[in-house]
């Protein structure tokens, strides 16, 4: 249905396998039609699990099931469909969790608080698992550890290209790697664990250690992008550690490590969450533009995070983005609605390393010409001072069009 | 520029004289050519003031000149311009004030503090007084009684139409008579005095009455409406109290007089504001629908107007409703991403009177081409029931359209 996202990759990241994790995805005709909408991802027992869920009031049924699984800290496989979000769907939602968890369980053998969960697309009506009952155990038995390709395109809804990621990281002992899948592309806003990310290493990693470097790591690249500032009912980051690494020498990760072993992984996995997280703000619905924004010189990094934040979501910096306007005036106006201090006679503005405005006024080198030539390459990068303390955050976002007003009015239709 | 909204009267109001204002207006060419964009009102002595004005950390010099005025209570002039907001401009844009607040004051025979000026318009660039010095006396020596439509038009920027209301009060004595204008229709948010809107009476009234009038009308009107969730730099409302029925014999409202004689006027001036705050969102830039947003049960109103805001600022809902989808999950979404507490299993929404989701779930008599059939409509209501306790709040805003991408990305251009 949509036009490809002009940042769409030429080719897709090659993902090796992880050993430890087998995947398979399939066509189950939930919502569309003629593409793969289903997925499974099967791991072997003794990984652990971590993760991040939104912090939505009206979050989704599964979101509640991963919500009550996560602190037991074991998974054994992961069930996701596209399509249908299973949000707002009363009991019958949760029933549906419960049975898909039922059948995942009895086809993996495992417990069936080791399913986890997860669905995409439209809130409120029901989701009927007959339509894939059946799938579920043919997709447990059909499972390789090389169908990446496939469950990443399942999880799409209006995303127009599937976004994978790897890392190899050496640790003590060996090599390990870190794959990622996620999709976006509308209903997404920062200050929370945003839209589906699935990530999967063969390291072995104690969930004491895994939470809380998932936390973190969400919260500097996934709660720092936003295409519309809506945030979704079914926002759910899960990692996946099935240790299989160990068995070939590989040292263990648990809350003993010292710094210097824990930190290259920390760093890699805190990468691939970035490399995904930019996928996703680069196939925001309906996108020309790719903004990166930094945001200087706030009362603290938090403060810092708003004001980005208020610049990213204001409706007519994204609009004047998209028509190449270099209209810095409606970045003045944001920074003064965040409800964060700022200096209004200190605040400095940059397009690139262009300076734009500065002590309170448009800056004196600045010519008009310089900025509109800036703005129309296909990434831009706006820099703000706010001229009260050291407080600095970036966040990402992209420009606001008519496609995606086009793509959001006819959605269901 | 743009095409006239759907919701633009058929004729615009007569105002009536009000005693002890004189208005006029003229083409300066400040931006615009062909066009009035220069606006002076003359007020007699004795006229008391009070007003709310933009909560922004960058507003811009009009508003901090303002500022500084509204606590000495007295007025004689107001001075507005359209097409540059003096935002962001440093000192040469208090300079520019200063100038025009000197050639009033000098003009009118009155000290500088009792010259009121509002800007509107382009944000950064440096207002240049010299394209209209000469204006403002011609302008003091032509005023009369009767310029209401030359002056609404005058402070219009992307406005397809010029906002004019009036009420009569009937009060101890005799009536008097409430005039106002006001200008929208981008940058127009929420939770701070909005835009430009500037009231004229000539009841009078002690400012000490009249302050706290303005600002709780201003929050349940001006305040409760929103376009595009983005807050201007200038947003400044005004009241001026001439005071001259009080020589025909109407008895003057102060800090003493009895809640029966000031009822009648605070009723008239509220619904004063809100016709002229649901005539600025009636010319959202590029609306198509204007909407309704009910909210009960939330914790408190203030609760309840955060979620009103959520819903009606949600880029989602704005284009479902331009879609003239009934697409309620993205009300659910908006609903649970809005922070205030909200009970997923007892949330209700209604479309008109049409119940379409309770107890956490689509309604059992729901059927999805009735809620199809109300979104045609150009005028939608959306009441939302989160079951927490009594807090209920109104918001009104429009729809997002690909139009309001198109206005707002060649604004300048």
């Amino acid at each position: 249905m949509a036009d490809i996202s002009p940042f769409a990759p030429s080719a897709l990241p090659q993902l090796p396998e992880v050993a430890g994790v087998r995947l398979a995805a399939c066509e189950a005709g939930i919502r569309y039609l003629g593409r793969k909408d289903l997925m499974l991802a099967v791991m072997d027992p003794g990984t652990t699990v971590a993760g991040v869920l939104t912090l939505s009031n009206t979050r989704s049924a599964p979101v509640d099931w991963c919500s009550a699984c996560l602190p037991k800290g074991q998974a054994r496989a992961l069930v996701v469909n596209s399509g249908n979000a299973n949000a707002f769907t009363g009991q019958r939602g949760h029933d549906a969790v419960a049975t898909t968890v039922g059948l995942v369980s009895e086809a993996v053998g495992c417990p069936p608080e080791q399913v986890f969960v997860a669905s995409t697309g439209v809130i409120g009506e029901p989701l009927d698992v007959a339509t894939f009952a059946d799938k579920l155990s043919q997709l447990s038995a059909a499972a390789d550890p090389q169908a990446w390709p496939d469950v990443a395109h399942a999880i799409m809804t209006t995303d127009t290209y599937p976004k994978l990621a790897t890392r190899t990281v050496e640790l003590e002992g060996g090599d390990v790697t870190i794959n990622g899948i996620a999709k976006g592309s509308g209903m997404i806003a920062p200050n929370m664990a945003t839209m589906l990310a699935f990530i999967f290493t063969d390291a072995s990693l104690a969930g004491e250690v895994l939470q809380p470097m998932v936390a973190q790591a969400a919260d500097e690249t996934f709660n720092a992008i936003t295409v519309d500032g809506d945030t979704s009912t079914s926002d759910t980051v899960l990692a996946f550690a099935t240790g299989a690494a160990a068995a070939r020498g590989v040292a263990p990760i648990n809350a003993q490590s010292p710094e210097e072993t824990v930190a290259p992984f920390r760093s890699a996995l805190e990468h691939l969450m970035r490399d995904l997280a930019l996928q996703v703000v680069k196939d925001g619905e309906g996108l020309t533009k790719f903004v990166t924004i930094n945001v200087r010189g706030a009362q603290s990094n938090e403060a810092a995070r708003v004001i980005g934040q208020s610049i990213a979501n204001s409706p007519l910096v994204k609009t004047a983005i998209a028509g190449e306007d270099p209209n810095w005036g409606r970045i003045v106006m944001a920074v003064g609605k965040a409800g964060e201090a700022a200096d209004r006679a200190r605040l400095k503005i940059w397009f690139g390393d262009l300076l734009v405005a500065e002590d309170g006024e448009v800056a004196t080198r600045y010519r008009e010409a310089d900025g509109a030539t800036l703005m129309k390459a296909p990434e831009i990068e706006i820099t703000v001072d706010v001229g009260i303390a050291g407080g600095e955050a970036t966040v990402w976002t992209c420009d606001l069009t008519a496609r995606y007003v086009a793509i959001n009015a006819d959605y269901r239709s």
